[in-house]
């Protein structure tokens, strides 16, 4: 019987694990889990820590009982040390110091990302944290229950730093962000950030811009952030959200090459360099279908498509990875702010001759009560009208992710700004229009190029 | 000067003046509009008369004063009375009862619908009612403002007779809907028909199935359905709402072909038969693009988009319809229910060999506040594994609407069901799953399919 080892229980290892399951009935399947939290949302955390969610385990995609119901095995609390690809073997440590090894035939590592802390003096001080796995939030839950504090400074406006905002705030702290770049959620258009920005503002969240912070300090029960401009800025925690990196020291150690940001070079089929490895989720470099080449995108979204191919892989399969458009989004307070494909300058740099137009239509007929409006950026190719990439900002209940699904599909199948008017979308006016705001925005589009 | 004269003022009508406005700045474009009201909404009705929509003026896509604004000539209350193809030119006749005659180079005909009446005896009695036009909806409003009728029995199970269970719900009335196949909404899978049914019936709305209605009397206040079954039913009013035909009678006196269910045969350019003359909207046959053939598929959504495609064409394009794939979608009470593309019967009449799929998931991470369950159906073809169609019904709150048009851009395409999988489609917790529902139910048709 053939044997599939997969380290790490996160997205893409336990994605991989049950798709080589379906694939393969019969293959042994084992899961190495570093901690006792297989197959946990990390995404949910921020939900947990803002009290939306009363228990954490419900964050739990599945129980470990429902994956061992799949025949596959959990082996919790084990951290591989080492991969010996000659001889195909892991050695793995448990929590309490034993060690053993295991074969393998086929291996797939999903080892995940960890917190990239900036390079500050002292950032271990107590009420000092990151947000990255279940532990982290244990963390702050413990912290905020013996402390109560009654603010905390958030490093970063990224997705964690902005969704974070929006749960402290929930949990009546008083809450300040700091935006090294002076722009809040980089990954969209500055127009689009000032839009978030001023949400944040309306919900009492401080924005301090342009602040390049050189340490941290405890003060009495303070923790004061000293900062090159000076500003006196303290809070009572402290939020380092400041993006991650891939953890693939394992991988390395065994001759696994790496790439972009020190993640794993994988190919398509999710294979690593040495044979017999494959490797998904957040420790690798991921393929863009629209720039044409790897980038590092960790998404859990991605972790799970790639998992998937893995484990097909591995299971004897032959799948390939389509790659990612970058399709985000994120809800912060009563805004849904979402992207896919590439903003201008990014398809500027891949040779595209990129034109961005800007729309605002309400996201159903405005007769109908509760509608809202949505701001929508499209950006498209001058020359073959090739849509590269849409932006959108609404209401939580605009449905204003799956309205930018819309759009990742039509990127996904290289679609014209002009085929997608004619898309046969639905209407019913407490939902929409009989053009869809997402077909408003094309005609906006190709009317400002003239066409 | 070249002119353009468009007969019909409501979708269809109006899509296309604008856009041959858009073309050619310099036409001369008129519009003929029977009565009082361009560019109304009319799928608005329901709203309007279960007291949401307050105004009805509220429900004109534009006002007059805009359209006029683009340098468009609105001709109100102008019946157009024959069309000489020779001559080009169109008789009219106002309220007034004058005529007039007026030249063009180029002619739109967008003259829609009309409700079909069920072959009954006396139709016509006070408190007897259809519902497609603002007269209609007026007629309505007054008689229930002068009478306060206290019930209604509704004709009909379809998209109108559906809303209007719901609105007049809401106005109090008690509501029975006569199902005379003994389904309800027959455009969806009888297993998702049985689910709107329950809706009804949770809100209190009776549904008789399986009654041919014979005659309509008036007894003293109320008004009898006289049935086969001998079952007695009343009500203070009746809808009949079974449905509409193309008003066509203009375009076929002047030699211009019709087809399906009398519908005005059009290429996808829009031309008719007779040179210079187009056709758009309800009165046309739609292009179907999955069953590669015409049909009859009267939706706004349509009717805008021939529009534009005829008014392109009329000031000097050159622009195809791209086809309809049926996709629609209606809220009835708490729920959304859509559809897009083809289901079994339908696919397996022009030569797919399609298989079906069931899931039930939810519309957002379980963990994160206000989950609900979405039915999802999709059908695909077995030996390509093309998606041919997909049924979905939800909470109104569930992004219903928006998760059927992925499928409907995803058919656009020619996708198979595998690579809707590997869509990068956008996730955050209150809003979805890593994987989204729509990928969901494409894995449990690939499983079901045993691949």
């Amino acid at each position: 019987m053939r044997s599939l080892l997969i380290i790490g229980g996160s997205d893409a290892g336990i994605s991989a694990a049950l798709r080589a399951r379906e694939i393969d009935s019969k293959m042994d399947i084992t899961v190495m889990v570093a901690d006792r939290f297989p197959n946990y949302s990390i995404c949910g955390l921020p939900f947990y820590l803002s009290g939306e969610v009363s228990e954490w385990q419900t964050l739990a995609h599945r129980t470990a009982n429902e994956i061992e119901k799949q025949g596959i095995r959990l082996l919790l609390e084990h951290k591989a040390t080492g991969i010996d690809p000659e001889e195909k073997k892991v050695t793995a440590i448990n929590k309490s110091g034993l060690t053993r090894t295991l074969k393998y035939d086929k291996l797939i590592i999903g080892t995940g990302a960890v917190s990239a802390r900036p390079p500050l003096a002292e950032p271990d001080l107590p009420g000092v944290f990151t947000l990255r796995g279940m532990e982290d939030a244990f963390a702050i839950h413990r912290y905020m229950e013996a402390h109560q504090p009654k603010s905390v400074v958030i490093l970063g406006t990224g997705y964690i730093g902005m969704e974070m905002a929006d749960a402290l705030t929930r949990r009546r702290l008083s809450v300040s962000v700091l935006a090294r770049s002076g722009r809040v959620l980089k990954t969209v258009d500055p127009e689009m950030g000032e839009m978030i920005r001023e949400e944040l503002l309306q919900h009492g969240v401080r924005v301090f811009d342009l602040i390049t912070v050189n340490a941290i300090e405890k003060q009495e029960e303070k923790l004061i952030i000293r900062n090159t401009e000076g500003i006196p800025i303290e809070g009572d925690i402290i939020l380092l959200a400041t993006g991650v990196r891939p953890e693939t020291a394992l991988a390395m150690e065994c001759g696994i090459e790496t790439g972009i940001q020190g993640a794993i070079r994988v190919n398509r089929a999710m294979e690593t360099n040495i044979n017999n490895i494959y490797a998904a989720g957040d420790c690798v470099e991921t393929w863009h279908r629209l720039l044409r080449k790897y980038s590092y995108l960790p998404l859990g979204t991605t972790a799970h498509k790639q998992g998937w191919v893995a484990g097909e892989n591995a299971a004897g399969g032959k799948v390939e990875f389509t790659g990612s458009l970058g399709t985000q989004v994120v809800k912060i307070f009563d805004l849904v702010v979402a992207r896919t494909g590439l903003r201008e300058s990014e398809a500027r740099e891949v040779g595209f001759d990129p034109m961005t137009s800007d729309l605002e239509a309400m996201d159903h007929k405005a007769y109908y009560p509760g509608s809202t409006p949505l701001r929508i950026r499209i950006t498209g190719d001058r020359k073959t009208h090739r849509l590269l990439g849409a932006q959108m900002i609404g209401n939580y209940r605009a449905e204003v992710s799956k309205r930018i699904d819309i759009f990742a599909t039509a990127i996904f199948n290289e679609m014209t700004v002009e085929s997608l008017i004619q898309l046969d979308l639905s209407y019913t006016p407490p939902l929409s229009s009989p053009w869809d705001p997402v077909q408003m925005a094309s005609q906006a589009w190709i009317k400002e190029l003239g066409y």
